[in-house]
């Protein structure tokens, strides 16, 4: 079914007569026309001119059928009485003919009469809709849900980008909260899968094939065990088309982004010696960051700053730079961009505000000319800047970072980059760069994502967005880099309201939040839910070593952690190894209390000393069938927090020695000592919290996703 | 309609039937007369003997209607022929009379026919489903849902203790996912409210009158614009009267909780010399905690323990005890409870493991016979035991804790109750109480809210439950105590493995989560979805005072902040005042830089000095259309972090001064020195929270749910 070949100049044929037409949608005749040039199925239809025609055509199609007038001059064919529904045989067919001709002439005596619709009634099975639709950002999508009251009260409805594969357009019809009704209730038989994923295929390659096609419907369509017929097609198009992002080939992306964040020589444009101003803070910062290239400080005046020989324009200085960081207010920014741009510097990073996000659009847009006459890429406007710490490059006026790690992040907020920076800190949380994005008036997200796709000092990518200005973009590009390095997004923006604030606020217009959710599923990104959790995420998925399988163990000194862990697992979409192979159960059994539950979790019991936890965990790292192991620590005398923390590392890294490399999470409930314990675990490859079951298990989780998504696991 | 009379003697009779023929459920005919007593609508029917009558009674109903052979012999009506839908006149009634009992003859030669029962058949309107259940630890509940697929594959149902108010039930039809479809969709006509209300309320009267009525099922009803008719009536019963959970008279619990909570004096059985004995830390706890009353420890040889004077039994102790602790092997504690009885003790703490939780149920049914003929309550076992800070009492093994405040936090489990205090001291949370319950042989979550809804240092009440063993009490209990102090509950087991994790670990079958929500819902209590998010519910709720109204404004520096801010408020169901009066919006502008944004979030950039941040929060204060202020702090070396604090508290006081006294929450986005502002401003009245957007709005949404369902807002 799937190796059906379009017939595309039918379409072609039809789009050219609306076009011609200065039309604005199809016919019903012609959305069918453009369905059955797909392969999507569709009632048979045929015009009878006479009552014998209509009987013979009704009889080839088969029973029951609907009949309608066919008259340009008559709009409202029910009112007409030109609509004669459930013709039931033959000689039905015939008279219901004659009446419709002679409703037809009743109504409007001088109508134009072409003759009568024949068509197949379409019934049984499941309503569904099919449909396809053109978003600012991400371009064409296919969509899928339930007909009925489902789709209009509840909702339910899931989307991909276009074109969909079979494998996305399985996962659709998976995805909806109502996905159990296609698979046969009240005794029903299952829909045809094989039949609806061809429809959502030739749908998303048709508007794919045709971008002139900006909104299609397909609803009701009716998905049986053998078949989906559409019973209604309703196309539009727009014969305009939109003026694309500016977008680089990836290459030309690559080689700027190495020089921005690898720069041999830094200038910094309004560097100044006087403290407090944001010149003086980016000097300082490159200075103590330790940045081991060339600066050159820019400024009109002084000879020198901090110590380094001044320049009166980058136009001066005499050798190659690489990035020049602005700190010099908006008004004077388009002219030193374009000495920039002829000393062939790679990158700008525009700190200064006082563009897009007050109002000041033409300013930007001449920002963007001047990048693009040179082939400057731009960072911002309106941004900290940016850290790059395997180049212990800190080009912002923040305070400098040095924790290197491997974890990149960005956010399009100034406050929020503010906050990464706190925490990054605060967490020992290991990071490769930071970047501020502001008003992407040029770099955004998928450059970053290019960037880090083949930077060797980054393992995981977090990023802090309220708008994808190029969704399209971002998607095809986190669908390939995803597959390597784990891509996780905090959406802002994701309810009305926040959407509104967004709006105010950079002038970003949101998208409706469920097509973010299931485009960036479809691309591999792993949404966090919340600041916090997009922090969590960034620090604790790289650490993870990859799972080989779904089953998860919990083992716990307490109870009642247990059960709230396994809650987490739940809502994590984690699979507890259950039951319990038999002798992997009376293994785990030896090392327990007689009163303590095997199982999973396994209850160890609270008043254990250390070897029990060890000799638990050892079992557990030991066994192939178990994949990945979720700790809960009881704090008692007999086994206090460090000591429960340093066994554990040990007998980690003993059976990490032996190869058996799994995922670890702990869960620690006790006295405040247990804060101490959780750090020395999670800097020792084992992520784990205080006072909280649900956190290590939602990392857990996101590690997990990631390597489903990207087809790690069985 | 409400004020309807149900004729209880009619069910009665009825119900004495079933009960004397031995039989388990009602007839349909029997099911109808029970409705009919209770004015639940039901369609009209009878019974014709002969094919005339049949014919005549159809008619007095109108058609079409569905004709039933009535026989004790055929239970399977459908297989034996003898139902006939879709009857459309007299002629047809007749026949098909004829026809069923020739059917049922032909089916089963013997069987007495008693007749063709005649019934009107409902269609129309919404389909919708009726139900009434008990619950082993809520008792009788009433459900209501939509009918058809909607509850059958989305689980669209919700729950409300029997005997619900009309207010419940209107509330459960706001509360269904699908609720829009009662408001009529496709152009269709609202269904009548009071009608669907009356048919809720009175079949939940129904139950509760009749406690044997185990099960009642109206599937469908057909709610209409003009009323709700009931066409399937099932009913199953079970005569066998449950014994009732013990349960004293709420005087008496809280005479015996104020005895427990503030002892006059206190015996420690088997308290210990030795370090690292849990008789040994007892001791040392009540000590260091400070404990001002006597301190009794029972040893069977010492004569001193602790410097303290040591007897045998609390029996040889010449004066009174209030309380002992238990630290003494399980095999012993039923000799010791004896004598505490004989003693006259209120309360057993109960520490010891090896009852219930090991499987010895006969060891704890012992305790708990014991408890009762001598009236101790048992708290317990298998528990660390309590903390009550008023009293300095710290009577447990773990370690002493003193920092004083008013949340009372309770755990089923020991490891949560760990994680409680670490968490408590960490954070400087001041508790009044931390009581573990473990095995609940006695005193549960009701006895605790029945103390702490009447004792003068408490504020606010934090409960983690893996079961309730009395459901049906906590709830009526939570109603009222929820009205006067907010109640916070982790229900831990909310999925199907939590649930079988809790079943294996503490022998507690967890309920349905849908149950818990509705009813914990009705009950005014907030529900934490995860540890942490009780234990800062616990921390914050208390300290913020109650708002007045809805209307949430977002004062920010970080615009980034304020859509994160704006989607949570959404996720907690706060309502953002907006539009911003122009007035109000026109007086916040005077204070922020022109490129800010007013409205709501009210943005005033992130450049701006601490003066910016005073004028725009005193506005909010000041003015009383605002209810409630969240802020988002966006860390600059123009306002450090803690002149942002200090201001905050300067103005937030100065304001109370005036009687301007609102709930105020904070996020603050910076480098570390953010950490110590936000406990400053916990400290300081105002719940903060360092690189998290979600939680200081989820507290702020936690005080306004409380707030609302205790009625103090408007």
């Amino acid at each position: 079914m799937s190796t059906f070949q379009p017939d595309k100049s039918k379409v072609r044929e039809v789009l050219d007569t609306v076009k011609a037409a200065g039309r604005g949608s199809l016919t019903a005749p012609e959305g069918k026309r453009v369905c059955e040039a797909y392969g999507i199925a569709v009632p048979q239809e045929a015009v009878a001119t006479s009552a014998p025609e209509a009987s013979k055509l009704a009889q080839g199609m088969g029973f029951p059928v609907v009949m309608k007038i066919v008259s340009p001059d008559i709009l409202h064919k029910t009112e007409a009485g030109g609509v004669i529904v459930g013709v039931k045989d033959a000689a039905e067919a015939a008279s219901a003919y004659e009446q419709i001709v002679a409703n037809a002439k009743k109504y409007k005596a001088d109508a134009a009469i072409l003759g009568v619709q024949v068509q197949q009634m379409v019934k049984g099975g499941q309503e569904v809709i099919v449909g396809a639709m053109t978003d600012a950002s991400f371009g064409k999508l296919v969509a899928f849900g339930m007909g009925g009251v489902l789709v209009e009260v509840l909702k339910d409805v899931t989307f991909r980008l276009a074109p969909a594969t079979r494998e996305d357009a399985g996962s659709m019809l998976d995805s909806i909260q109502a996905a159990e009704m296609l698979k046969g209730v009240r005794g029903g038989k299952p829909v045809n899968r094989e039949a609806l994923e061809d429809t959502i295929v030739r749908v998303s390659q048709l508007v794919s094939d045709f971008p002139e096609i900006a909104e299609l419907d397909l609803n009701p369509v009716f998905a049986s065990d053998t078949g989906a017929i559409a019973a209604d097609v309703r196309i539009v198009v727009d014969f305009q088309p939109k003026t694309p992002r500016y977008r680089p080939d990836e290459k030309s992306v690559v080689a700027a982004m190495n020089r921005i964040m690898k720069p041999r020589a830094v200038a910094v444009i309004g560097a100044s010696n006087e403290t407090g101003k944001i010149g003086n803070s980016v000097m300082k910062n490159l200075i103590n960051g330790g940045y081991k290239g060339t600066i050159y400080p820019i400024h009109p005046k002084e000879a020198e700053i901090m110590g380094l020989k001044a320049f009166r324009s980058v136009k001066d200085v005499p050798a190659d730079i690489d990035v020049a960081v602005f700190a010099i207010p908006a008004k004077m920014v388009a002219l030193a961009l374009k000495e920039c741009g002829e000393k062939k510097i790679a990158g700008a990073i525009l700190i200064p505000s006082g563009f897009g996000e007050t109002g000041n659009i033409e300013g930007q847009e001449e920002l963007q000319r001047i990048g693009r006459e040179y082939d400057i890429r731009l960072m911002g406007p309106n941004i900290y800047g940016f850290y790059y710490t395997p180049s212990n490059l800190c080009a912002t006026f923040c305070t400098a970072y040095d924790y290197k790690g491997t974890t990149a992040l960005s956010s399009q907020s100034g406050g929020i980059g503010m906050a990464i920076i706190g925490y990054s800190r605060s967490a020992k949380m290991g990071v490769s760069a930071i970047v501020g994005l502001g008003n992407k008036s040029d770099i955004d997200e998928d450059d970053l994502l290019l960037f880090f796709e083949q930077d060797e000092n980054t393992q995981v990518i977090a990023q802090h967005a309220e708008d994808l200005k190029d969704g399209r973009a971002f998607a095809e590009v986190a669908r390939r880099v995803s597959k390597k390095k784990p891509v996780i997004m905090l959406k802002a923006g994701r309810t009305a309201m926040g959407a509104a604030a967004a709006s105010s606020h950079t002038g970003a217009v949101a998208g409706t939040d469920r097509i973010y959710d299931d485009v960036l599923r479809q691309s591999g990104v792993i949404r966090a839910k919340s600041l916090r959790q997009m922090l969590d995420f960034a620090r604790g998925v790289p650490i993870l070593p990859t799972p080989k399988g779904e089953n998860v163990v919990i083992i716990t000194g307490a109870g009642g952690s247990g059960v709230l862990l396994s809650d987490a697992c739940v809502d994590n979409g984690l699979k507890l190894l259950k039951p319990m192979p038999k002798d992997l159960d009376e293994a785990f059994r030896k090392f327990i209390p007689p009163f303590g539950a095997a199982g999973n979790p396994v209850d160890i019991t609270g008043g254990e000393p250390p070897i029990t936890y060890m000799n638990t965990v050892r079992l557990g790292l030991e066994d192939d069938r178990i994949h990945a192991l979720i700790l809960g620590y009881w704090h008692t005398i007999i086994t206090p927090p460090m000591v429960f923390a340093r066994n554990m590392v040990t007998v980690v890294n003993e059976m990490k020695q032996k190869g058996k490399v799994k995922p670890v999470v702990a869960s620690l409930a006790g006295d405040v000592e247990v804060e101490e314990a959780a750090q020395y675990l999670y800097e020792n490859g084992i992520p784990a919290y205080a006072y909280s079951t649900e956190i290590p298990v939602e990392i857990l989780g996101a590690k997990y996703q990631w390597a489903r998504s990207g087809g790690l696991l069985k």
